[in-house]
């Protein structure tokens, strides 16, 4: 029952996810980015089901006692039992969670398919591998019951990681970092000379807003885990694990708020202010942190662990993108990469049990493996992907956004445009230059309401002078001020919302476009506006070269 | 306990519904869609504490034994078992899930009064009929301690829907698709000769967070119900019905996934592209696909209900907007109404007991019987208020969006508009034409600081020249460049954000305007602008096509 | 378990107040709001484990036997009994509920420093105080098994609040009046004669969400209160105090709906519409007003509690804006602090045992020795930060907004400004004025695409003419019309984004700046643009008051 609710809150993290990245992203990408999270989600569930659960088991008993059952295979299928549905959930959310993280790295420039693909492989093959090692009793783990795992058996412990902050989280981040170098950066990330430009993202709001549906989340994670172990052998509670519960709620809430502390003071520390992402992911390395560790070590351990997470971010972070060169967009590596490292490493010294060699040896030999791993299988997807072309958008198409390149839409549609329905008269261009009429070019400027543009739009492509430039102003001129309210106070809004059209003629009288645009603009109200004709010396086309009238 | 988390999630799912509508309806609404949420909420539960739960018990006794106890009528109110209460409380999140689904069929044009009209009614009476012939044990159900349902009993079987697929989402889609028949498409919907004008939502990102927040309260409203039957009877964990927990959440995440894949394959063989609102609203549709059948079908149902689900929406959206000529703004027929039918017929088809006509039967007649009930009750409520006048907004509030006509309110005060105080001389205005001054028709344009535009305003009223153009604009000239932070990483801000204004005078010297708009907008540090006058050669006033220095 | 639950569910308010404190707030503020809702509880959850917990403690024995163990102060840090560790998290969350409330009430000029100081003190000493007094058995408390509280054993009966309506909630809200007095009223708020502006938010649908997630966790506030007696004591569910539970579910629905109704009626009597923010804001105010009672009071005293916390919103808050002229931004004083207040007042006469004057006495008492304490300690701390000139940002950092002057950041960078990228040679600006070529003034205007700003700048510095202006426009010319998606359905779009740029030169010919912007805007493609010059009469800058060439 409770690792249901952990599955939940775990779950939820998607959407924590989904608003963190979007808010980082411009957002000319921010469709994208929601739809690779969704997709992340729906694919990658499937293929864990078809077939990551499976591999993970079979991994499991081949790097320790060497046997292989071919029915583990697909036995999430075919079983009837319960627990096993559950605990397959519960490993799911888990699966799902380093792969969304990779998604944040490559924003911005990665293709849809090749992003889905390695999403499949991540599901089905990489991160199952890496479970295998360690929770499914493989390479890495000592096995009560069974034979151990071959690494730990010659080091005599076994790799510990609580809730998955090496295995989840560090493997997400690592394999982020190593998409991200493989594809390349951003257009314009990187100057000629090497130098950086910054590129914000679009929406701290939904960065921070992320950030806390995550840390709700994380408690499933962390939580959620303490409690797994029992939960799913019996579907009830067994008090006496109930120990380890506290001490890892206790240690996710201490390290949370140490990471926000750490990454806070360590940018005031280098811009002398408090930079509000660093806080937020701060907040999220810090649970990265204890993540490995939370049920083993003392509460100071916890505190410890945190701060180390969030201070490195901006050191880790600048490393990366000045030293490495590498564009990772949503900073995945040094929150959920090397945080995840830290954290892992940092256990044998604050475990409960006092400090011991073979845990740290176990610790190294544990990120070792799974890093290499996780680079050589990352690498190895995109780099196919890349060696066809399939790996990244054309430059165009970054340009424009992936959002109107890869899914045909605007995120935002009433940002920047004033136009809201498909009509215009676009089909009735004329494309001829036409003769400069008596009185030489002039600029036609018309104040007028916004639901009228797409008439008169129709109306000044009939009247020949298609060309026209829009802008969103407010006005006041005879129509009446109208009132708002906030919390049931007034207050006068005497600027109304109008648009402005400008149309630049040289060989159609300006008079005709001005009474076009009237045509178009009347409703016999006030508010319906003003028409200006402003002379205008010179003209210049740009991509032609065009001067004068025959520029217009 | 457990059946409090799973109602928890349920009310969750109203901050789902609030995002997911407003994200998809244009800016002007968007106050008005969150108002109607809320009330949703808070009327219906009232309506359904005083109303609803006792007519669905007196529905449920009367379409079966045919016994009527007044007492049930008003149960709610006089019990002190704490199960009534807790058992009341997790019908109300549904019934109030039902209800919040219609408000995305009439966005944008729907009266306030007439939709919380309509929600007392649909808490009071209408969800409550429906769940009185079903899980109330009347009309469509098979009662083992009493006399059958008439129909069910005709049958031999009962109408199978776990949590609501059908009584809750199906409901709620029909009445959405009826009332926004009943109400009429929104203006220029629909052009005079038939096709078809689209309006984008305003934010996607809201749209997603939506969705991904209704998906985590969904596990509560099927999970929950699978675990709600015997939590609530003692208070406690029942072990039997673990198992149909653990098939519950397998079949609603299989579902989920594969609604989203199902709607995003479709969108690539209708339009090439992944379209990112339909994988959202896929897996949506995917989760309503299930959630009549989580309980009794086997994996591969459940997938397969999810992906027939998810592939439906574009071809059921295309057919209601383009055949049916219905605006359901928030495709809320396709995503809860069909998809939710199409559970239910499904179920005979996997059940894990295999399949029986006797339960096709049962299905084909409850999906009718709901069907009709709802339509006839929505298309009467709406109907009558549609004759009173009421029930929809004038095309002029409809034109301004209903936030500012029905509230009063804008969602978002800083777009579009640069104006933040309550002041700028409007009641100074004068009305006189004025004559034209030496040198004619001039416009004066200046680049000022944003933050003087109210002293401007005051001083170009106080001038004789209140009327103005407003725009946003950023410059740069003598003021030094800002440094902005992102992650902490300095970048120059050398455009500073300033407004435009510009006065159009005819009448009184142009001079005049330059230096009341200098005394508004001085204060002596770098940044303060410039003003620069232009010729004007001619002006139009649309409303009365006076021209000249008259129109000015 | 259960408490575990019902912990993160409170944590999760978090991210409501930040949605909900960050939609009130002007863009310019958010990020700032938003770094001090994550600082809150990073830094007071550290607070609260070293010191607060344990002053609590003592504070509770002092006031009641005054009996003093200093172990008590830091037993949070000795204790290894996990019970002791989730009652610790348990009281986190309430402490950091009630800091948080209070920089809702001092947004858009409290300086950081003095924010963070005050929550360490809120956390460490105020609130535990608080807390001391009633829960941990002191001055107000009737303890069964100790000595009482000195004032609840002259009464004769101990303060009721159950979840914190008075404890948690009020104090907040009488805590951030207290402050936002102190600090006093944002920058033109009030104008000199002391009329009120009014200053809207920024975003009504993040207050909206942030309204439901508040609600959301709610649920863990009040039921989770309920049942956390027990569910700490032995770690599982006792049966016996399951009817509390269903009561408090009961009543926290009600009071929640009451008062979003109660709200939108007051508004809709003030103002004659329903206000969006006010039913959002009656419906947080319902909850508080159930919070101290859900446990005792009767179903229809739940609903009166709740009418009457919504109701009074708009009353309250206008007073305390246009009486006591103090500037509570985001209104936490009348729907935390009154409706708290009004929720501890009304349990004597709803009480399920029937009206107790002594019960009575006891919450006037107590609601007075809370607000006292309350006033004197966040007086004297803001007062202590006003004297050293610590509290309250300068008049140019608020009028900049806090985002940008005390983290360097602007939440939605591309809001306003079309610049993305670190380049433009603002360091080869030329200071002196040269001499006007010939032909006097012109305006050079282009239409360019966005993505060439960048170059354009550049080259306009080097040509000398470095100064400009750009406004985002949308416009048609010779480039082919794309074509939009929405929920996969087609729509043309013609208008392009552009950016207009506009460089008024004097003494360089325009010619030049035509040229210079032609070589930055040119791609060779059909969108690139079109240059313009006009003719300018005359030019004036705003701070000098030079006129003519030497102005431009």
């Amino acid at each position: 029952m409770w690792v249901l609710v952990a599955t939940f809150l775990i779950f939820f993290m998607h959407a924590g996810f989904a608003m963190l990245e979007a808010g980082q992203v411009r957002s000319k990408n921010v469709a994208n980015q929601l739809t690779k999270n969704l997709l992340t989600w729906s694919v990658g569930v499937l293929a864990f089901f078809v077939v990551g659960a499976g591999v993970s088991a079979v991994v499991g008993t081949l790097t320790s006692s060497g046997s292989f059952a071919p029915t583990d295979l697909y036995s999430t299928m075919t079983t009837n039992a319960v627990n096993d549905w559950v605990g397959w959930l519960f490993g799911a959310v888990f699966a799902m969670t380093a792969a969304t993280i990779v998604s944040g790295a490559v924003a911005g420039r990665a293709k849809l398919r090749a992003y889905v693909g390695y999403t499949v492989l991540l599901a089905a093959v990489i991160y199952p591998v890496v479970t295998g090692f360690t929770w499914g009793g493989g390479l890495l783990a000592i096995n009560p019951e069974s034979a151990n795992g071959w690494i730990a058996d010659v080091i005599g412990a076994g790799f510990a990681d609580f809730a998955g902050g090496m295995i989840v989280h560090g493997m997400g981040g690592i394999a982020g970092l190593t998409a991200a170098y493989v594809i390349g950066p951003r257009m314009d990330r990187y100057n000629a000379d090497g130098s950086v430009n910054v590129i914000p993202g679009h929406s701290m709001t939904f960065a921070a807003l992320g950030t806390l549906i995550l840390a709700f989340g994380w408690y499933g994670f962390n939580v959620g885990t303490a409690a797994s172990v029992f939960a799913v052998e019996d579907g009830s509670l067994v008090l006496g694990a109930f120990d380890t519960v506290g001490r890892v709620a206790l240690n996710t809430t201490l390290g949370m708020a140490a990471g926000a502390v750490g990454a806070g003071l360590a940018t005031l520390y280098k811009t002398g202010k408090v930079d509000t992402l660093y806080v937020a992911n701060g907040l999220l390395a810090g649970l990265v942190g204890v993540t490995a560790s939370a049920n083993v070590v003392v509460w100071y351990g916890g505190i410890i662990s945190g701060l180390v997470a969030g201070a490195q971010l901006p050191f880790v972070f600048e490393f990366v993108e000045k030293r490495l060169k590498i564009d990772d967009v949503c900073a995945v590596f040094p929150v959920h990469g090397s945080a995840g490292v830290v954290g892992a490493l940092l256990i044998p010294f604050f475990h409960v049990d006092g400090f011991s060699a073979s845990l740290l040896a176990a610790q190294v030999a544990g990120v070792a493996v799974i890093s290499a791993w996780t680079v050589l299988a990352t690498g190895a997807v995109f780099g196919l992907f890349n060696a066809v072309g399939q790996a990244r958008v054309s430059p165009e198409h970054e340009r424009d956004g992936l959002d109107v390149s890869e899914h045909g839409v605007d995120t935002y549609p009433e940002f920047g445009t004033p136009d809201t329905v498909t009509d215009g008269g676009s089909d009735v261009v004329r494309m001829d230059g036409g003769t400069a009429a008596a009185g030489g070019i002039k600029m036609v400027a018309a104040i007028v309401r916004p639901d009228r543009l797409g008439d008169i739009k129709q109306s000044l492509a009939e009247a020949g002078a298609p060309s026209l430039t829009v802008t969103n102003v407010s006005g006041r001129g005879s129509q009446p001020a109208k009132t708002g309210q906030w919390r049931g106070e007034e207050y006068t809004v005497d600027l109304h919302q109008k648009v402005k059209i400008e149309c630049v003629v040289a060989d159609i009288p300006a008079d005709d476009v001005v009474e076009a645009i009237r045509d178009g603009a009347k409703t016999g109200e006030p508010g319906d506006g003003k028409i200006f004709v402003l002379p205008v010396e010179d003209a210049l086309q740009v991509r032609t070269g065009n001067r004068g009238p025959e520029a217009v």
